[in-house]
């Protein structure tokens, strides 16, 4: 394997195969794991699984299976993680479009929970997927290293006040004012990075790996997570610039702090660069196995749309 | 101590006492476990304790705590777990409260959560005590027969798409419909008896209790669920009826329907009394150790108000 740039010697790793292995794999799993749509009451599982096969790109599920194979595990034994993950990012977008919260009609195409089953149903589809992604993350098993007392706790806090909840109430709060750069970083860290890097943790947990190993995906996670979202931020502004000839994009539109927006594009996209580099970088001690990781971070970071 | 009437033998346990401690007790826990009101960001943390601490009868708790002991278990023991449960509470209180569900204004005389916090930040609110109640469940022990799986299990279970969820979901499609006695039933045990049971049944396992007490127990929370709403619904037509001299009560009012509404007064009476005997015959095994749990019982049930 030659060591030329970084996309030829990342480039052997055929990630839209592993994508769409374990994109079934994941649909399957929580196919499985959730209510059939007909049981009684037919309303709620069908709102559930309305979103959750509503063609998200399951990269928090392709992460967390992913960081189980770094660490030498296997995916039966992390796909009960990586669907309770993969609920809890649904529920927090249901719960995300509702009025009150980002009143949105659509996502991804397609109307928004709430728009199909009216607010009351919305509301409980998304409370039943949070229920659910701890019935199904319960459903693991236990390693020597890590007991069902520590996965719970991993994801109870990582989608909790202080994690997840705590970033969508910080989005909430700024949303029309003026705010630092410290306090969107404290936003990001929250509503994207947290469920990231826990989904990564729970696929080395799932794995029994090392504590240097769980560090390393910590490490991995966090700056993966900040740096998607810094991305995101760029994009929004550059590709709105180039297709309509002006610099307001949707989140500005929406009175939405962007990292561009506080603190210009320039330093925007060295912010990028360095936290990507980070991520990456914590990948080292991982060698070869760490190769769908890797090419997921390559994935998610190095692309321009 | 004479076994001459029920109530002068289930008077000698000193209920008001019990409770008045017990609640005292629940509530130093629950402030324990929950982040403080000042903690980053505190608009969550001041709306999940307004409606956490709004002067809740902690009936759940109370059961949770005196089934533990009916067991031989400790109060340490089973804390965790009847916080959890209440927990759980709060959170439907909150979600049933919103807009596109019940749509109140006012619970136990306070305002409710979106009244004072924003819908967003109440269905946050609602959100992040779910979340929290399986933090603080896993921070219970596991015991020899109960592993921290089986009670992560339990606890999601009652509170997910089949049972408590379930119970909202039905009653929110039941409104202003003509409805049978046994959709009736299957509404108030999923959204009363469920919760309800798996707070007797946690506290058990608490208490590393034998499949025979846990059967007992299961049995028992059942019953008393189910006893508790026909009587509510008893209630709700009675006491108006005497007080405004009519009979339409406030569930009638918001069309719900009602045990008397839909097989009559002198109907749901029986049932409330069979369903009430069934509750107090299944604590027979437990002897003396259930006076505490047979005096709350006694109290949910017999009450006139």
């Amino acid at each position: 394997m030659t060591k030329g740039t970084d996309s030829s010697s990342r480039g052997s790793f055929d990630l839209s195969r592993f994508l769409a292995a374990r994109t079934e794999a994941v649909n399957r799993a929580l196919d499985h794991f959730l209510p059939a749509a007909k049981v009684r009451p037919a309303t709620i599982h069908r709102a559930m699984r309305y979103s959750l096969f509503a063609g998200g790109k399951r990269m928090r599920p392709a992460l967390c299976l992913a960081a189980a194979a770094a660490c030498g595990g296997s995916e039966a034994d992390a796909m009960p993680l990586a669907c309770a993950v993969e609920c809890i990012h649904t529920y927090s977008l249901i719960h995300d479009d509702l009025p009150g919260m980002d009143n949105d009609d659509y996502r991804r195409g397609k109307l928004t929970n709430h728009k199909v089953f009216g607010v009351g149903i919305a509301v409980l589809a998304g409370d039943a997927l949070l229920t659910q992604a701890f019935e199904v993350a319960a459903q693991c098993q236990s390693r020597p290293r890590y007991s069902h007392q520590e996965i719970i706790l991993e994801l109870a806090r990582a989608a909790g006040s202080l994690q997840l909840v705590a970033g969508q109430v910080a989005d909430l709060e700024a949303e029309g004012k003026r705010i630092s750069a410290s306090q969107l970083r404290y936003i990001h860290e929250r509503k994207t990075a947290a469920l990231l890097c826990c989904s990564v943790r729970l696929g080395g947990m799932s794995a029994n790996c090392t504590p240097a190993q769980l560090e390393a995906l910590t490490d991995f996670g966090y700056h993966v997570g900040l740096a998607f979202q810094v991305i995101d931020d760029i994009l929004d502004v550059t590709q709105t610039s180039e297709k309509l000839g002006k610099t307001a994009g949707k989140d500005s539109q929406a009175q939405k702090a962007t990292y561009p927006s506080i603190v210009g594009l320039e330093k925007s996209r060295n912010l990028a660069r360095d936290l990507t580099q980070r991520a990456f970088a914590a990948l080292k001690p991982f060698g070869g196995q760490a190769a769908a990781l890797e090419a997921l971070a390559q994935f998610l970071l190095k692309r321009d749309r």
